[in-house]
């Protein structure tokens, strides 16, 4: 059969088109042949089937591919392939067992993520996969998984011996430390190509926050250029086919909204991994509506982290912050790099939490260089902050990756939700403001987020101001004022 | 927006296209809009997003619907609608409970399997769900699944007030008890209206078998006419929308082969309440190769099938049988459609085995009616058969759900497996059996699988043929013998 190129976009599926008539093929046989594979011996993809009824789209002898299809098979149109029912993965018994309770060993897992990588499983398998995983899952299951995830994919090499990152496990808001502490440990000279992720379930993604600055989206030539020059790149990890066996899994991890500690730790791990990191530092936040919530889970989660860390021979250091409330004022994009700049240029009122989180973790990092080994750091950090060399170097960062022209704003439309009675802010829930910010449209809308105009242990009057919403759409601005009325993610105890 | 109808199949999926262009969504949008609600305010589907990039495809004011989808939402070409991003089930946060290690209550478990039933789960979902339960589910939890399941279809009503039904749980090749039990409780006088299902991993159903001799895809008018008529009918279940949840579930069990106990009792009790049943036969062979391996594990079967036959005010037989090796000879639709008209028509040389089966089993039916209570239903199942009268009723019965005019032969293609050496034969595999009648074309073509010649106990010389496969196709015939050459699935003992 010959190919044809279908204008069909089934993101992030392969979709093959057959005309139903002239194939000789019974209904119950196209519906066994829901998935097939297609090749011309040398290259071969799977994709799921789609029959087409109308002729004028499809000739009988002819095998549709969709634009995932097309672009993956890689073969021109009208190139002569075959199809055939597509092989059940193998790996697929593993998973089956895994289901029924086994432990699978490093070879089935290997065989696993291999299969996965070469969209060999479809999102129900992978389901299959992720949700037996999250009802038990041994610390040696956990390393074999990041194990075979790191190996998935290609991995970066960097000249310089010591490769620093840092990587928080998320779930407070506007908490945008990366973007001060690679900037302070590239002044510093130590190498820190730190790749980030879009936010998936959150306001704000480092790499959304950055982009209001400057580009991220670097193609890995220009990557790699950066970060020759700066030392460092603040860059969006999307493109770099960095472990994209996890990239996969998350798209299935999220609408599942699986997040065990084992998926957690082999996703970050496998990641860091192929990005070619030597010294690792994982910011834990603690606090009821933070991801860890108490401080024996945080144990449970640095002792898995140090158990794959020295397995995979990465040198580790787990710190526990204060995960009780959002850090900084902004959240959403535009209002996260306001803060982020006025930290680097020690604005007077620069939010202090953030610039002390700030130095904190860069003090850590910094540690990891032989020559502040033993508690030198946070005074290091405090230098290169404090001199403007940081500022400096992240001008720079901006310039090399992009710098933005047009400066970004925050929405026009806004909103002020005030307190209820006279009393003292106790508790800012995480998860009400980081979908209070989602509702008014970040990241899209790189403007829309919340000012946070007072924190906890504040002392506030009836009526006084708590926060501001920001959005550009007056619908956004309606969506998330309504969520901010009805459970506003402040307690003010009077 | 304007519907257009879209020539292209994508069961069991409904799909919906949108032209890229002069929309006004970003990719990110789109992809977010993976899945979309469609509708016009009364009636509304879901149905997963497929981007268009040609303009002679799909203008830009149009959204396409596939055929699945068309038909579902129901509305002419050219109709109004308006879409927006599919709102997440809210019986998903259940589903995360349960992957979480929480016990789930019977209005979540309702809740989960409505939302199944109108198709708002997508297969990954769908996976989810159950492999979750597959990792634990209470006997409180496998109740309520059952009736929701049961609920969330139609159920059929009978005049009748005992409506007896019988069940293999399966596994055993050959094993066409039904064919025989039904027309023999016919003959009786009871009414046992059984709709069975095609093979799914098996190389023949009980309805593929009988479509051997008469049409098994009746509508529903047609069924209960055969029934008032008859008193029985050998349907194929599929048109019934008996339990439509189930089915979809099946969809998702069979590629990840998930058989627990609890899923086999929902699944079967479920379809049973909605077909109408009040009195049920269950049959659970135990074999090394059968789905029940050991008397333990058929013991903590038949419990659960009473807890759940219990609440759900059914009077319930559980049956324990041989499942050691394959029933009959004949293996495959037209070789099992043979055994059973041998049988009804008594004839010299009807396998015992099948026959002793069948009327043990119409006899255990058969003591449903309180006038045979107390052990009397063998005999009377001795004197219907061999009187004729069982085969009267079956001729009956083919007549009027409509008797297959061509009379089909075994495959023409066939090959003996012969004896490795001297011996007794002391297994039989039913797997094995199975999956080499599958390769040979069981049970799409309807003459192809196998024929066991000799069966366990029987002694044979080196070079006796053992079993002859059928098949229509070479090719059918090419695979099978090759399985069969490297593993015959006979064991012979020297």
């Amino acid at each position: 059969m010959k190919i044809k190129r279908i204008a069909i976009d089934t993101h992030p599926e392969n979709t093959a088109f057959l005309s139903r008539g002239g194939n000789g093929y019974s209904p119950e046989q196209f519906q066994a042949l829901r998935k097939i594979e297609i090749g011309n011996g040398t290259v071969s993809i799977l994709a799921t089937l789609a029959i087409i009824d109308d002729a004028a789209l499809l000739e009988p002898d002819m095998i549709g591919l969709g634009e995932q299809a097309f672009r993956r098979l890689g073969l021109p149109e009208g190139a002569e392939v075959s199809f055939r029912q597509a092989p059940v993965p193998h790996s697929l018994e593993h998973v089956r067992r895994k289901i029924d309770g086994d432990t699978l060993d490093d070879a089935d897992i290997h065989e696993i993520i291999q299969d996965i990588s070469a969209y060999r499983y479809s999102p129900m398998e992978i389901g299959a996969f992720l949700v037996a995983c999250a009802g038990f899952m041994t610390t040696q299951e956990t390393l074999a998984l990041t194990r075979a995830m790191a190996d998935a994919g290609r991995r970066m090499r960097w000249p310089a011996e010591i490769v620093v990152d840092k990587h928080c496990i998320g779930g407070i808001p506007g908490n945008r430390t990366s973007m001060i502490v690679v900037p302070i440990i590239a002044a510093h000279g130590l190498t820190m190509p730190k790749t980030s992720s879009r936010a998936i379930t959150s306001p704000s993604g480092t790499a959304d926050t950055m982009e209001v600055l400057a580009a991220v989206d670097l193609i890995e030539e220009k990557l790699v250029a950066v970060v020759e020059q700066e030392h460092a790149v603040l860059a969006w990890g999307g493109r770099m086919n960095l472990s994209p066996a996890d990239d996969i899994l998350i798209t299935v991890e999220r609408p599942l909204r699986i997040d065990t500690f084992e998926q957690m730790v082999a996703s970050i791990m496998s990641k860091k991994l192929a990005a070619g990191s030597t010294h690792l530092l994982v910011d834990i936040p603690i606090g009821p509506s933070a991801k860890v919530r108490s401080q024996r889970e945080a144990i449970r989660l640095r002792k898995l982290f140090e158990y794959v860390g020295h397995k995979l021979g990465l040198v580790l250091d787990v710190v526990f912050t204060d995960g009780s409330q959002p850090i900084g004022r902004g959240v959403g994009p535009v209002l996260e790099a306001r803060d982020v700049m006025a930290v680097l240029r020690n604005e007077d009122d620069a939010p202090a939490d953030l610039r002390e989180r700030a130095l904190m973790l860069a003090g850590r990092v910094l540690e990891f260089d032989p020559a502040l080994e033993g508690g030198r750091g946070y005074a290091r950090a405090m230098e290169l902050l404090g001199s403007g060399e940081a500022l400096a170097a992240m001008e720079r960062l901006i310039d090399a990756q992009g710098r933005r022209k047009e400066v970004l704003e925050p929405g026009r439309h806004h909103h002020e939700i005030c307190a209820p009675s006279d009393g003292t802010i106790t508790a800012i829930d995480c998860h009400l403001i980081a979908r209070i910010a989602r509702l008014a449209g970040a990241p899209m809308d790189k403007g829309a987020g919340i000012d946070l105009l007072h924190k906890v242990g504040k002392e506030v009057r009836r009526g006084e101001a708590l926060y501001r919403i920001h959005a550009h759409s007056e619908t956004g601005l309606i969506f998330a004022r309504e969520l901010a009325t009805a459970a506003s993610g402040y307690t003010v105890t009077p």
